[in-house]
């Protein structure tokens, strides 16, 4: 990482917390993560949903600290909060003035054991959640085609099911499973605390010991016991025709390695793909669908790699007025195997190369996604190694390697389709 | 059923063994099964295949009688053997002379609680399956069609997942996954005994004391416990080409309720509907697209009704000279959108019937297809009055609830298509 920042302190508490140190004297702030090492993909069969669930619960409160009084204490310093699911985690998150840093301590250690969840309230809390995915999903059908579009891509593993879950599931998510599964996996040792910001590695050792320390060692970290998706054999189209369509649009997906499963590179010469072929308004798909041709209104492509398990590489069209979807899918795989066949212009990987590393550079200048870039290498395996190497990684993808990638893994033949239509 | 068999008994032994009795006294032979209520889909999930892989273990022999010794007698009694693993049960079975029954029922039972695992043996035939299963699927496109289609209709609930399991996890499986598992459903409160042929209620009662009722009871059945499908909001297509494909194929599959699932009669509906769409070469898609037009080869529909969770119905055709997959599937969508609006004619529904229910009753000439169907009954949650009040609800259906059932469940929007084709 770049000289404006400081070294990156990572230790263990005794207890096995892990601990990482993100120094940025810029302002007299912090930001203050923990990353539990637990997400949807790591929900029990059958109860789809409950880590996200668990993550709205953990704002009920404590013993020490009924519910409401974290966001308050939060509000009232002028902080910001907020928490998130993935399928790989579960993170929360503040932001405040570096003195409060300690209080923000307290308060999180104390909920990572405190919990205190009351029936009437995880119920309704459920019907929140419930609702949440009526809004989002029933209302929407873009929301269904991804849905299934998911589904179709991983059939066995878990990264197809929902991050909120099945509505069936969810509705039926009791106040004993929240428990149980906070037990099992809201533990120091499943844990890693970012702390970014005006903050010294010694500053953070002596706050944690003094908060998160005090929690004894439960047992050894939770194993993700995860089975893996079957070799895909066939194409795979998911159509979804729906009369509140104001868009149509074409999707596909291949399913790849991520950077937790990749070998000889590929996860870095499919980042560097990702912005060549649809990662901005200069890349090639743009170019030749967009601007060159009215073929689509609009195309972008992205890559799914910050993942435990294999990912998956994502193309996304809105077609031009009178192409098909068919034709414009037609578009797409041209331009797949004419740069599978003949790479790109030497100029073209150079400027992705340089977008890719600028845009590292440029997070360094916002603290919280710098820690939720450490956050999400470490929750999914990877080190802080793996994040300062990364620029050189991405540097080293040459022409031959994106070429390699496009025909391993961008085949059509094992590639899922999706189909937004308005209906007739 | 029909008089020339004796009254079906049904008790249970004081372990939770339940015992079916199936007189049948037109010759001096036996059938003798033992059904589990587990199989495929009750695979712990990222362990698929080892309810069939168990079955091929429980050929291992035990300490009283070891490895082979158990097909030795069956075969020098000029007995018949076999077994087989479905996705809610999995089913041993011996046909011989009346005089043996005991032997068998001795026989089986040892090997309910006495089975020896050997390591060595264990992993050689982990590798018979898995050549098993290349040979099956990895040298056959309709096998990996078959598979993808499976996944694309099942994609959360493990109906999904083939019975034999897949590649990767069967490869992992161990000696001690399979010991576990045998612990777990290999129990007398989770199996059937089925008894079919030349032998009176109190003959099997006296026998299954002396031999399985000296099993002590180990606890409750186990539940099975798994997620249900969610509602499919999109259709989906699963095209696999494949230069080896001799014969192009079209099928398609709908999600429905099953026996174990149905309200309203929907499933003996479906079995109706089945029969009259494509059960025979008389039936209604036959004689539109093969016999009067050239549309189709050959065509038939079947519906997957003895299943303990949803399950689905389906229709496979294959081509005319010069006709596509495209427009043989619009062949289909156009009978199917007749027959939702308008039904079937009244005698077509009359010979449907007349024909489900005689096959009942030629299957009553065959011991071993009779104590099958009960024993797929029982084994899926279903009871005897099930099974003896089929031609009755089967009698019942009328044209409404075939149209009913079509617009409720065969619905394009959520279909899953498959298409098999020859690579160019």
């Amino acid at each position: 990482m770049s000289a404006e920042h400081g070294r990156i302190g990572h230790f263990q508490l005794e207890n096995g917390l892990d601990v990482v140190v993100i120094p940025d004297r810029r302002a007299p702030v912090v930001t203050h993560m923990v990353y539990y090492r637990n997400g949807a993909a790591d929900d029990p069969h059958g109860k789809s949903g409950i880590a996200h669930f668990l993550e709205h619960l953990m704002f009920k409160g404590t013993k020490a600290h009924p519910k409401g009084i974290f966001s308050e204490i939060v509000a009232d310093l002028g902080g910001q909060e907020n928490a998130f699911t993935g399928h790989d985690y579960t993170a929360y998150y503040q932001r405040v003035a570096r003195e409060h840093l300690e209080t923000m301590m307290a308060l999180e250690s104390d909920r990572m054991t405190g919990l205190v969840l009351k029936k009437p309230e995880v119920l309704s809390e459920r019907d929140v959640i419930l609702e949440e995915r009526k809004m989002h999903v029933d209302a929407d059908p873009a929301s269904q085609i991804y849905e299934s579009l998911q589904a179709a891509l991983f059939t066995h593993h878990p990264y197809g099911t929902p991050v909120i879950g099945w509505e069936h599931e969810i509705a039926e998510l009791t106040r004993e499973d929240a428990l149980a599964y906070y037990r099992r996996f809201y533990t120091p040792e499943n844990a890693i605390l970012l702390v970014a910001g005006d903050v010294t590695e010694d500053e953070v050792r002596a706050l944690a010991e003094k908060t998160y320390g005090q929690i004894p060692r439960r047992s050894a970290a939770p194993v993700r016991n995860r089975p893996k998706e079957p070799p895909p054999r066939a194409e795979r189209t998911v159509l979804l025709r729906d009369e509140r369509v104001e868009q149509p649009a074409a999707y596909r997906a291949y399913l790849t390695p991520s950077h937790g499963t990749t070998q000889n590179g590929d996860a870095h010469a499919l980042e560097v793909l990702s912005q060549l072929l649809g990662g901005s308004n200069a890349s090639l798909m743009q170019k030749e669908l967009v601007v060159n041709r009215p073929v689509a209104v609009n195309v972008s492509s992205w890559y799914r790699n910050d993942a435990v398990d294999d990912g998956y590489f994502g193309i996304y069209a809105i077609p031009g007025e009178g192409v098909t979807l068919e034709a414009l899918d037609g578009e797409i795989d041209a331009i797949l195997r004419r740069v599978t066949d003949e790479g790109f212009a030497d100029a073209d990987i150079r400027r992705a190369k340089t977008r890719l590393v600028a845009d590292l550079i440029y997070a360094q200048d916002n603290q919280a996604q710098l820690a939720r870039i450490y956050g999400a290498a470490l929750a999914t395996g990877g080190t802080i190694a793996d994040v300062q190497d990364w620029p050189e990684k991405i540097e080293a993808v040459t022409n031959d390697d994106l070429k390699r990638v496009l025909d391993r893994y961008l085949k059509r033949k094992v590639a899922v389709i999706g189909h937004l239509e308005k209906a007739a």
